[in-house]
């Protein structure tokens, strides 16, 4: 039986764009390809509020988020980690010998931005890298009080992980003054996993030229200078398929739907599980930053939620477990991309149900 | 109208694995992901005779090979280039600043393995890097031969693109000593683009150990390390649609049409195409190592390749004008994946049509 996906990633996809996945190859040096690249860059703008260029790599997020820690930091990157996909950008940087430091907090907090101003003062970064939406921990950090104080900054790349908020919350990239923004298919835009999306700045484009080695599949700049020289191609062979599929969700994301109201969707589905969890457990993030596309319930009841989600399983949904050594601890229901309310109320009917939660 | 491929890539999918891509999304983190992986690897390994492991990327086969360049080459790496693809590796090194030089030949030729033995025998190099068959010139190189040489020297990780030959022609990964075989979705496989597979050998493993900064999403050592320690699970999300895909196509090439039949039939359609061209034009590859995947043709008859073309595309045909500066003076035909004789034939009857060949 297919379970109903509440995990952050992969979502549910819709029928329509699971059907879009099927269409039929044409050439990647086509100009239907670079049509159908030009499409979805156009709607990608929209969706992001940016005038930069739109970047589209065959990789999950992870590529691009390496991408852009490796091409774009020319002196050091300040990585201001609130959980697991946090310190990945770190460990990224790393393996690739770019210069790099992390500065954490605790788990269910969101980023410190007087912390980082102090950090960006000291004059020793040109890349910040922030997480927008922490899937590990359900935390939403203030990305646009962070924008205005990196704008503080002229020097620095503003790096944004977006790969779970993108177009299930608003993020307005040029009003944050956000250089790459980055995202990928399978979480609040309703696609199969399997391509990651960036903005790219100017300023970043200037920055990863001062870089020598930048790789070749994952170089950010690369990826543009291709855009530019092949009118919208991509430099080997993209994944036809997903491409399909993005450009038709995002005219229904943008022209059917409506950003406005699929952000409001969002935060009523966000509501109706803060308030579940808040009425018979505990919400673990800081709620003055919770996100809007998940949320991290605190097992105050001390159930088995590995139990809890095979029940939940034999009646056709999924939700996550608590992540790493928040397992058992906390667990995560997703609400993102094409839920709908009435799933989300489903969901939880099943689970007081189950829990016999009155 | 649809247009039926006879390029290098992306090719003609046939409509079964074209549905397969729209499967419903499953957890990647879940039991069923890790059986769809093993299923996949297991097949895999007989696709490519070998006992090694098989590493599966979201990426086109562009990402592997810069991949298994950068995380196996501990020492220096030797490029033996009959085109652009052979290119493609010694760029990949050059811009993650992994030591590396590059052999060449004349276009149309094919690797000159004596050349190989010298080059090897000097002891500078720890990586052989080769294009098994060069889309840009028709070749395929002898690789039982060049493992021979090869097994001389057991400090050499040998490395080759098998992208667009595997699964149409046979490369036995085991026999000819290879310890990184890399292939991707989109060319004798039959599905769209978007995943690349390679095997991954002991002597690969301990060769990536050496090397210091292997980057992260295409390290082939964190690949391999991930699918051990979550039983064939990706590091990050995989592109779970090629997964389904490509499973029930391994499936139906192993079990339905079988390897030997398919071997077969390919090269049946190489010497009808190959027999067409010495008709009407000249061969351009040297024909003792001509590609069983592509046929290359010199046009000796100064058509107008991208004429010849539009005026196919009106039929629902496509075939590939001449690679980079080839263009033009030489055309393209690919009968790979799951074209039949008989759509060869139908191809050639149409091009004869429009030449008015006789």
């Amino acid at each position: 039986m297919h379970k109903k996906l509440f995990i952050p990633g992969p979502v549910e996809v819709r029928k329509e764009v699971l059907e879009k996945m099927a269409t039929s190859m044409i050439g990647h040096r086509s100009k239907e390809a670079s049509e159908l690249q030009k499409s979805i860059s156009n709607n990608m703008k929209k969706i992001f509020y940016t005038e930069s260029e739109i970047l589209l790599s065959t990789t999950s997020g992870s590529g691009l988020m390496e991408g852009a820690i490796r091409s774009c930091t020319a002196k050091r990157a300040a990585v201001f980690s609130v959980g697991a996909f946090g310190k990945r950008w770190h460990e990224m940087a790393v393996s690739n010998n770019v210069p790099a430091d992390i500065y954490e907090v605790d788990k269910g907090k969101a980023v410190n931005v007087q912390e980082i101003d102090k950090v960006l003062a000291t004059g020793n970064y040109d890349f910040l890298a922030v997480t927008h939406n922490e899937t590990s921990t359900g935390i939403m950090n203030p990305i646009e009080e962070i924008g205005e104080v990196v704008k503080k900054y002229p020097e620095v790349i503003f790096a944004v992980d977006t790969v779970s908020s993108a177009a299930g919350s608003k993020v307005e990239v040029d009003k944050c003054g956000i250089d790459i923004c980055i995202t990928s298919t399978q979480k609040a835009i309703g696609l199969p996993p399997g391509m990651s999306i960036c903005t790219f700045s100017d300023k970043a484009i200037k920055n990863a030229e001062k870089v020598k080695f930048r790789g070749t599949y994952l170089d950010l700049l690369a990826l543009y200078k291709y855009i530019k020289k092949k009118d919208y191609q991509y430099p080997s062979t993209p994944s036809i398929s997903h491409m399909y599929a993005l450009d038709y969700q995002l005219d229904y994301i943008l022209n059917t739907e409506g950003l406005e109201n699929r952000f409001a969707r969002h935060i009523e589905m966000a509501n109706i599980v803060r308030e579940w969890g808040k009425t018979y457990f505990e919400l673990f993030p800081d709620e003055r930053y919770i996100s809007n596309t998940l949320t991290t319930i605190k097992n105050t009841k001390n159930i088995s939620v590995s139990d809890l989600n095979k029940k939940l399983g034999l009646r056709g949904f999924q939700i996550s477990n608590g992540y790493g050594d928040l397992k058992e601890k906390t667990f995560r229901i997703a609400h993102m991309a094409d839920c709908t309310v009435a799933e989300v109320e489903e969901l939880l009917s099943n689970i007081n149900d189950i829990l016999q939660l009155k």
